[in-house]
């Protein structure tokens, strides 16, 4: 049988989130290949062969993938949320730029699914509804030099913004550092939507100003979305609703 | 029994990549409202009442739904896409801001779908892969100087810049001025994906460079993505990559 790779998104946890699409690459895969949480969300299938790498080793993970493929195995790699958002799409697409021209040949897929910034915004209201940015916050992979300007642009273009990774142990000092200066852009009253570990039982949305934000509010799980200038939290009796108008007019507002 | 209204979101256009979670609230419904054209995709249920309305009516759309709740019907609003991203989402939160009191009452949701540029993104391979935004070139809502303010800025910004309804017949011209600014930002070898109506029979994909875009490769199903400095086109035997590498060392671009 011909090997193929297929790059499929879990979503944010919940297995009702996941598509048909996927669940169906998942059923005709022989082997599961992703970081070891993600993999762990995949109910055993028998006769299955499941490769489990570190968080960190995206490059050496979709080599083996693409291996794998190319030796004739029918091969999904399991991504949280969607594939090609600050995940494992980039990186496949990485080895097969750096590979070797047999890679050319396999049938290589991307299957969509619902990332952290839509899931986030679906449970807290809408403040993606209107133009709106999402910025990685790890400096892992980019300079932290270039995060900062992207922060200070993006509050200048007045999107709302979604912070993806604002915060880990081994880099505490980030977050705050983004927190100050949207601070500084933005000023204290903007409303920050911290959204953790959504559509899982450990889900915890918290509402707050730029003013109340501190940075350990935010951990690994955390998704962030901090307003635009238009985004208003409405208060209800049934839950408060945080969103951002459709409409620019006619406040304006850069 | 008690009224609900639940907005949720049908993807990019096939059944299979409609979540479960959505499947299963269509199934509770007693109503479902939407533009006629998204309501269709949802197969006929007995006894199931359907309100279809025009494209422009999002703001009498979610009235009419939110009356619907609080005489105890089980509803939901449908959308393309995800409901959080320049659709239904927002609309509901505004209606409910500015209704009756008694409307805090009711149980809202948001169900999160495949919003179009993940599914553009994963059908072309992984240009969303770095830091993007997302900006609706739609001036209905929004001054058409603040659309040119946010393409330059996030053209400075570098970021990956994903573009929602970007040419309609009533707004034939704005794409085009788009098209300029963003070759005078970014020069004209930048790659750019024409993304058609993905997932469905009527799909199409397209990468040409920002040079050789031209405003009528886009109509009202085709979502654009205009890539930052580091987005490659790799080309392959089995099919061309678009994709954003993960990281922005050495090159750094801004």
């Amino acid at each position: 049988m011909k090997g193929w790779l297929t790059i499929a998104g879990l979503g944010p946890g919940a297995a009702e989130l996941i598509t048909p699409q996927v669940s169906a690459a998942l059923a005709q895969a022989s082997d599961l290949v992703g970081y070891l949480p993600y993999l762990n969300r995949v109910p055993p299938r028998a006769g299955q062969q499941r490769h489990a790498s570190d968080n960190r080793e995206e490059l050496a993970r979709a080599r083996q993938a693409l291996q794998l493929a190319a030796a004739g195995r029918q091969v999904v790699v399991v991504s949280s949320g969607d594939p090609g958002v600050f995940a494992m799409a980039a990186a496949v697409c990485e080895a097969l730029e750096n590979g070797p021209a047999s890679w050319g040949e396999i049938d290589v897929r991307v299957l969509p699914g619902i990332t952290a910034m839509l899931a986030a915004s679906a449970r807290a209201g809408a403040p993606l509804g209107h133009d709106f940015c999402a910025i990685n916050l790890s400096d892992n992979l980019k300079p932290w030099a270039l995060i900062e300007r992207r922060l200070r642009l993006a509050a200048e273009a007045d999107f709302a913004i979604a912070l993806y990774n604002p915060r880990s142990k081994a880099r505490p000092q980030g977050f705050a550092r983004a927190l100050a200066i949207l601070r500084t852009a933005c000023g204290d009253e903007r409303p920050v939507l911290f959204a953790r570990a959504v559509f899982t039982p450990e889900e915890r949305l918290e509402v707050v100003t730029l003013g109340q934000a501190r940075p350990d509010m935010a951990d690994m799980r955390t998704l962030v979305i901090v307003g635009s200038s238009l985004t208003r939290l409405v208060p209800r009796p049934a839950g408060a609703l945080l969103y951002t108008p459709r409409s620019a007019y006619p406040a304006g507002g850069v």
